[in-house]
């Protein structure tokens, strides 16, 4: 349920009202927009009086609010939210350029692609300690040494880091790590989104292999639920028929649809959607015109030696190239 | 099969090997570039030696073709195709703005429809005369008289027309029809493909409601297997598990697939893909950045009173502003 | 619109309220069932006064009719139907076992094959003649020359024949053919759907290649709005994104559905589904068990040596074990 | 890499081969079957001389495996495994009948289901616990509380229980639980499936949302590799763009493709595949004549009232109803 508030209604009020909502055992959630305040009423509303609720004197309107994910929603939160991922903002303008290689290999691998992918533009370092792999016999990764190399990176760069968590058991050890990933296999473990609900760290959540777009917004509505509303949310290809020529369908249509449902904001990872360098760049710039708020590319100072998705990977020198692209679509989209 | 001739191959030498390679019953595809001549050999060829052809002086070099779609191969045919399309050429950087409502409905409509989109930029008209309708009980278009009003809007605006054939015992009233457009349920109609091989005009060709991207490719080789090589490609979105937000997924990333496969050009129909009119804008000026070589949009001068498609037809006035974005994005995309 | 009748109407009365009907511009659809007379209205019933309707004596219900599917609606037509395909009953507790090759090669080969499929239990012959290819250089089938061995088969075996038509041009051919199959890519080439609800012969429309149950039941609603009745829908896989196994994914579950949708019968050809003879049998015996009215099978006298599809072919020996245990599974499902 | 022994092979020899092997580094998967044993050899085997082995006098035949799954490749385990599931086996012709509601709700409803479907003719029950919901304001299961109930369910019944496992830290509450269940959000949580290999219960792994085959086979390879061999796989309907009629898409060709690549028992889920209790009996039906090793139905003694996916559970009267006719299928399809 959304209650919108009247222009000049006194916080005094306000607060007592929600007050008076918290204590019939719903979560309130209050939004302070540039002009008028709405209240989302998260939980169990049937033993609110609607009338009596639209006939206060601060309360302009009284809506019901369909959609199952409710924190998530735009409805009770007009204006875009900006995610502070360590020092650095995304969403509402602030444009996310994450790269960095799909697994961190060795300290000069991570610290040269660091340097270079930043010179170039990029305001976030992406890298894989623990990777998730559809065989139990492939390299997963460096694990706890490859976060290591990750944060000594971070130190020397002053990026920002971008990687992901498998399992709560090493949560401790993304204290430092600015945004934890959830990854696509684990979009829907409840359990995990729990968890990084009690976290302070900023989260980057996937859409699962075949998941829809409800389903990506109610595993962040886990996360909100569960008190950090830190999220970022990730476009990153869908499963569909078509598998010839792209390793998934890069549903960029989700763009816009999620702008339009939700208040987070939207990162859309082409690497991982094609699987292909070559397409990389077009559908980096595709994405940033669809309006995306931060685009994430797999770099790799030498892609054919990479120990994991080498074939996805851009050198540093072609990211250059997309990256001034991208900066170029970014000004023509946003006049 | 790819001959591939050496720079300063003599004409009389290449027909002669042509004539030669024709008498084995092959169909031989004969494309001059900037530097060099390329023969496409089409049909059976385990009766070449090729030993016998890489040994002749006029000859660099001779490869497989394993894609079984062969004329629209972009091996043999390294330059991007321009089709013409009445006077209009498409391709090869020149870019299709083909704007218009779902269905003629009337004198009126059409015609105010054509002036405020070729004013706005279109250069292409597009309009339905005969519909292909899930239902036998609905509106299946004007028809005939559709045909007519359409092309009296061109001769009016100037426009080159666009507009569907769904059999072919239509196909004489299609004559002054610039660009004949297949729909996604006819795009594997093998009959109508072969028919479409031996008119004049160009084709617009849909992906099907769920074909693969070889299958578009197989489907353009039937009509220019007969005899059409104007043939424009159409990415209309597929169908996927994902309809609660959109009605098809747009498949950008065949967009840069396909210029990669083929020398065809390629148009994108954000409006049939997405089904909303509010994603249009954004999905419009993605397709452009990533590469589309024109876009296909619904206008309507009254979309909430549309016989068809109404909620996914922009106004003259929306059209107006895609179409300036369009532009700047494909400016800053050349450079 | 539905009406139910009381069980006692008289005709005359009922012959009475259907010119009325008709008068109104509506098509009635008249269904005499074991106890009741139900009358389907199809058109536009807007100017239908319901209460009028539902206050006549020999009324006993007026209710609307939400599905699109009109005449193929089991609610106006609550007994199965039993088509008549050639002189054999298929439907209502009669099944189809049609068998034979992918397609007509020599008259050899076809006379062999069915009279082998007819020792082994099957009362329809399939097989090829005119043969929808993906490539334009593939073997398209002996067209009109397979049509002509198809009927001496017939002849010699008294087997119906079922075979596909792709183009109209070709429909006078097939005045002598029981069942006309129209193919997964022609489902929505309504063209083609409407001349077959003029003809006489039974129709096998196949669902698809990507088809919905709803888009399946609308195809034969256009054949059935034009006046031919006798349909027989069939399942063949659809297209999803698992294809390293098999072909298609064949959606028994379709069978119950539609059996609960509409009184048409329904055959479920596992061969084109699966694409791989080994799993033909497993699939047979589950689509009899899903309560399949057919099961339409692949069979070669050689498949190493098929033109088309030998991989899915049985042999007659092995179509002959495969035949015996559907006829144990049938006996079980229908006790 | 599959070595395959000579069939008198002297075990003495066995061993020492296997011991050279192992100080390889490999993992060595021993399997006698009826005549001969085959050694399954998983990890790097680049330093094995294929030559060399082949040539020994105990080895009749080295061959490489190319599929990604090693333990559970049927190359290396020819016979069907039967699991111990409590003490009822499963597999290699043991079926599993497993009935229940989808969430354990009160004791006197998980008792009384129990008992009915025990005397209907199941084998196991099942009931969620611990429920993975979309929502998370959705019920989630009664915990610790519902398990439980399960337990004291079995006690009374004597039928071993599945139930879902969500999180790693509550398995120690799984001891007594014959079989825990990943769910289909979970089959990709490799952490999860990881720590399940070093457990003794059985594994009733789930197919993804739109999990692939191989995916699947991945997953149990997880588990196996960690020391569980007690892996029974569940196949539950695949996400596809039908979803007007049917939840899911029941793959049922899974059945036998599986049957063929792995030697683990495979139970299918035609409740949760649905959604629908009216299409259960058919598609149980189905999926047992496709050679299932075992049905899981949902069965509740008050759907209309159940907490969670009523509309799919079938009452005890239906389920003795389909039991009986799957135990008929199940005779014709063993002869």
């Amino acid at each position: 349920m959304v209650v919108t508030l009247r222009a000049n209604a006194p916080q005094e009020k306000i607060d007592h009202l929600i007050r008076w909502l918290e204590e019939k055992g719903l979560d309130v959630r209050e939004y302070h927009g540039k002009q008028q305040c709405v209240l989302g009423l998260i939980g169990n509303t049937a033993g609110v009086d609607i009338d009596m609720l639209g006939s206060l004197d601060i309360v302009e309107s009284v809506s019901d609010m369909a959609d199952p994910f409710k924190a998530a929603n735009r409805i009770i939160h007009p204006d875009d939210t900006v995610v502070r991922a360590g020092h650095t903002p995304v969403g509402g303008g602030k444009f996310a350029l994450i790269a960095g290689p799909c697994s961190v290999e060795t300290e000069e691998q991570i610290i040269d692609v660091a340097l270079r992918v930043k010179a170039a533009g990029a305001n976030f370092l992406r890298g894989g300690a623990f990777k998730p792999r559809t065989s139990p016999y492939d390299f997963q990764g460096l694990g706890e040494e490859g976060l290591k190399l990750l944060l000594k990176a971070k130190k020397i760069t002053g990026l920002p880091i971008v990687t992901e968590l498998m399992e709560l058991r090493s949560l401790d050890l993304f204290e430092h790590v600015d945004v934890i990933q959830v990854g696509a296999r684990n979009t829907q473990n409840y359990d995990l989104l729990r968890e990084l609900g009690k976290v302070k760290n900023a989260i980057l959540l996937k859409r699962g292999l075949a998941g829809t777009i409800k389903e990506l917004l109610m595993s962040a509505e886990y996360i909100m639920a569960s008190g950090n509303e830190n999220v970022i949310l990730c476009e990153r290809g869908i499963r569909t028929y078509e598998s010839d020529y792209t390793r998934n369908t890069l549903d960029l249509s989700a763009v816009p649809v999620l702008k339009g449902l939700t208040h987070l904001p939207i990162v859309v990872d082409p690497s991982h959607a094609t699987g292909r360098a070559d397409l990389v760049s077009s559908m980096a710039l595709a994405a940033t015109a669809a309006g995306a708020d931060g685009i994430m590319i797999e770099v790799h100072n030498n892609p054919a030696k990479a120990l994991c998705d080498g074939p996805q990977s851009l050198t540093p020198e072609q990211f250059e190239d997309v990256a001034k692209r991208i900066s170029r679509v970014r000004k023509v989209i946003q006049d």
